[in-house]
């Protein structure tokens, strides 16, 4: 049995995602970010850095944050979604990465500038939401040449597709110029979308 | 032998750190961002999203972007600084996500609008230096509890070092009332630069 501490929020949803797809048991608990329930001392033992998502693996006692570690313990675990070794394993911790350090980050920073800052400040809102649209095309370039991230769907496709799910539409409208057509996005974006374990973990966890 | 992409900044030090710490042979490249080498088509071949620093492994083959992605591959290419399983994998995993998606992205963003920005934007500097701040707290508290960053020296402590040691002085004078003492990050540093293979990890690559 897994406890996974989570919110509503794509980097929490990344990790019920591969829950369903692995089949794993687990207990979802909400922590409302929005009310500061990422700073009570419970949730700081097991997540120093106060953000979700975080698990706790009753059958190992293992405690682990960041969604990125939380992907590859999983895979590890149950042998799936990352292959064990060779020039497959290799590109699947790249683009797992690749999130991680870029799609990740930079579309947190255009969120906030253009929904969230008090003030519009045109040069942040303009750098972030430029350089999304970058990303955007290098992964459209890669998935003209692969079906999946990574070749087979994995915990690198797993990883990405809560971020650019609700993001592609808003940053393609705005600098279509950049992301050019998208059409290897938008066909991948369906084909993550079909997976019903995908359908299942994009609502986790339940509020009210 | 490892062909090496790299250039004078802190993601790519962390590979050339690796590659000393673990006596692999290697041949760096500079790749001289300033003038937008990165862009250049055989460079993009290996590192589609045209950043520093990435690899080739001849004997495999292999090509590599992303400094996380290629810290695990030569960790578990060599059996060096990342066990091989249980929580002490976890653990080292989850500083390494850390750094990637936390230190790296936030740090540069900090530098970005204190040093690099044509207009001081008194709003973005804040944001991220005290996000900055914030971050190195967590380091230090953690770093009360461990003598590096996931227990033993790994590369996560790699992945780290080259980020901190270039910013944790100026956050520490700018936001010491976050950061505190900071005094197990100082030592830290201390133990880091005082490793034979980091000294020469952080000459590469040699540019005139």
């Amino acid at each position: 049995m897994i406890d996974l501490y989570t919110w509503t929020t794509p980097n929490g949803r990344k990790v019920s995602v591969m829950l369903e797809e692995c089949g794993l048991p687990y207990e979802a608990h909400a922590v409302d970010i929005s009310k500061g329930a990422q700073f009570e001392p419970d949730f700081v033992k097991i997540a120093p850095n106060s953000k979700i998502p975080a698990i706790v693996d009753r059958e190992t006692g293992v405690s682990l944050f960041e969604s990125g570690a939380i992907l590859v313990y999983l895979a590890e675990k149950t042998g799936k979604f990352l292959p064990k070794e060779g020039e497959g394993r290799a590109k699947v911790l790249e683009w797992l990465f690749w999130q991680m350090a870029n799609i990740g980050p930079m579309m947190g920073q255009a969120n906030h500038f253009a929904n969230v800052a008090p003030e519009k400040i045109p040069y942040a809102i303009d750098r972030y939401m430029g350089e999304t649209a970058r990303l955007l095309k290098v992964m459209d370039d890669q998935l003209g040449r692969t079906d999946f991230l990574a070749g087979d769907y994995s915990i690198a496709d797993m990883a990405t597709y809560p971020w650019v799910s609700v993001g592609f539409e808003m940053i393609k409208s705005l600098k279509g110029d950049i992301v050019g057509d998208g059409n290897n996005v938008s066909r991948w974006l369906a084909a993550n979308a079909a997976r019903p374990a995908v359908e299942r973990g994009m609502k986790v966890p339940v509020v009210s």
